[in-house]
């Protein structure tokens, strides 16, 4: 069986290594050998393993997509238009497909599905959501008993990572991004990890595939992580709460979906609280098995490496027993809500330079019924509020920011 | 296609009203109906829904072993040999069999197996660890790329549901088991889960899988809770600790497995601290994915009956596939080596009733370099050791227990 690799980063070159040295362990599964027999790569120069006499590195991707015997393509590019290309070329040309491309499938996944499932090949995706997390073949397992109706996740190991160590070291958004970005955590822009377009991605996937609807990152209410401080970290934990970077969505009467990417509290008591550093969690509710959660390393090369290649030992097998595709129509007509169906008490942290502005902050916020625990220490007034709709709420910071624009707020999850 | 249940107990009665309630869901995947024709039941007059015609309740099981057209045997009667001879006679009748019994399968793992794949015929039992937390298919899954060498869980919901009452309520651990008795979470005989036989099987099963070599019940070093006190909940409480009741194995220099069943200590901010009630965590380690952590209900029927379905489902779906049953060898020479391969910290309590005995403790903990910080209170003396092996510590405690034999220890998890 061969086997084409587009990219060789990091993660292809885990999959390169995985399927090399391992191939003694898969044995058992497998009638005949399997060999990565091309690598797509801008740079022709790259090396494969000397003693490695099957593979090629090659720039041209018609080389894989008109070689007959190769029946799986796995895309591990980055970026968006070229590996969308790619991944769709390849099906048309009858190969099978396992990706890592969230951004990719978030965006085209109906179409995508569509080509794969007219083509009768397989197109598998574990490693876009969760790296080295099972998600992706649990969820659908549970599926085939359970009507799934909320989703919840830290999704993004960068924003986790920088959270675990502001909380560790007392230290500052910024500084502790350029420590991220400097030990390979956080890359050069950060704004897919810190504005949430990676969660909401991954969230969107899951929850496609969970109500049965395409969802879309466009669909998803996202707030940035970038305006949390020190001092939001110092505040909440005096409280008994920790701050966590959530992908969340809800469906509520059948086929109104609720979705939201932003900072949220969690009770140093739950087990969400203590997912730090580089690790995911993904909670799925269904409504016979209850509540399920998943728990890894959410990126990296060795565990989405082990993600990818458990799908290409999937297809395979699947190959060998001459099993079929089985594409679930993703058709439902779901309305996107924004985030009107999350309510909660709501931490607040507003700046304020003079008394004028403590003043109209007050009076927003005395406004309405959301106030509750007010302490103003320094320039800082922090509010703890009784339970208010999420989407109230995020209007009323919009007034205080006409204002007071130094701010910070997030969710308590009780 | 055509099923029987034998056992109409609490998971009984919540797989058949799954199978019946959910047709319309597993449609999908289906190409002809299924229907519970037969249900083996020792009381002739239970009765199924009036509206279901295709099934009866009957006392003999031949009526069922005998039935052509029955392919699938669902197995929850409880208990072991007969549930062993229904189980074993099924796969002899060439019949498929699901079944949650941790205890049948533990005690006759090789000899089962065997007889499956001589029939050809599959043999499932994702319900018998872990309830409804599908653990048995994800590392079955994780197994074809990695070598799983630690597998860890909190997998009794009983002792978990004591211990997160005796934190809660700060009480004992004989009114708190009689509390779990009167409200159903505890079994009128609670034997197999306060001394540690449920653990051990559960453990039992998932370490032959991981290890690939037969361990059975007896290998595994037990411990079990009952010894116990509200002090001791409250001592390691103020120190930052939780105890949790956990199966452990690992498998070092390819080998050798160790095993134990026992109270540990687990920290305030780690995620096992935080697994409460009748919920189950199971951690497995592998040397290219790194950890993964599966939670979710580990008993009750409907997260059960889940777990049972989806074997179901997976059985139909093979056999319309015409896929075979694919047995892997369990015959690794695994040496069972008891507990020295842990080591740890310790937390100790010895009660003593005068200065003689205080002398007598304090003289066995002195000649060993096991001695840390000492605290006494009232009766009781409270030690946490510097890191010692397993072994090496219980020895201690049996030369304590010669004269003071009301004490609780655990090993500290860091």
């Amino acid at each position: 069986m061969n086997i084409a690799l587009l990219g060789f980063g990091t993660i292809g070159t885990g999959v390169y290594e995985l399927i090399n040295l391992h191939k003694g362990r898969f044995a058992d599964n497998l009638d005949e050998p399997i060999y990565i027999t091309k690598i797509l790569d801008r740079d022709p120069n790259k090396k494969v393993d000397p003693s490695d006499h099957h593979c090629e590195i090659v720039t041209d991707p018609d080389l894989i997509m008109n070689d007959p015997e190769i029946k799986i393509v796995i895309s591990l590019l980055g970026g968006m238009e070229f590996e969308y290309k790619m991944i769709k070329t390849a099906l048309e040309h009858d190969k099978n497909v396992v990706t890592a491309s969230k951004a990719v499938l978030s965006e085209y996944f109906a179409e995508l599905n569509a080509i794969a499932d007219e083509h009768h090949v397989f197109l598998r995706y574990e490693a876009a959501v969760g790296g080295g997390i099972p998600i992706i073949g649990s969820l659908n397992e549970e599926l085939k008993i359970n009507h799934i109706d909320e989703i919840m996740g830290i999704l993004n190991g960068t924003t986790n990572f920088i959270l675990s160590n502001m909380t560790e070291n007392n230290a500052d958004f910024d500084e502790t991004l350029k420590l991220a970005q400097k030990i390979g955590f956080a890359e050069a822009d950060p704004t897919a990890d810190i504005e949430g377009y990676d969660v909401s991605r991954k969230l969107a996937i899951l929850s496609t595939l969970a109500y049965g609807g395409i969802i879309r990152d466009e669909d998803i209410k996202k707030r940035g992580l970038s305006d949390v401080e020190a001092v939001d970290v110092e505040m909440v934990k005096s409280i008994g709460y920790v701050i966590k970077y959530l992908g969340h969505s809800k469906l509520l009467n059948k086929n109104q979906v609720y979705t939201t990417v932003e900072p949220v509290l969690f009770p140093n008591e739950s087990m969400m609280g203590h997912v730090d550093s580089e690790f995911n969690i993904i909670s799925i509710k269904g409504d016979v098995i209850g509540e399920l959660q998943f728990y890894g390393k959410g990126a990296g090369k060795d565990a989405t490496a082990n993600a990818v290649v458990g799908d290409v030992l999937y297809v395979i097998n699947s190959l060998k027993e001459e099993r079929n595709p089985h594409y679930k129509t993703l058709d439902k007509d779901l309305h996107k809500m924004g985030n009107s169906g999350f309510s909660g008490r709501y931490y607040l942290r507003v700046h304020v330079t003079n008394n004028d502005e403590l003043a109209y902050v007050m009076s927003v916020m005395n406004a309405d019924k959301g106030r509750g625990q007010i302490v103003v220490s320094g320039d800082d007034v922090f509010f703890t509020t009784s339970e208010i709709q999420a989407d109230v709420f995020d209007s009323l910071v919009e007034r205080l920011k006409e204002r007071t624009p130094k701010l910070f707020y997030a969710r308590i999850y009780e």
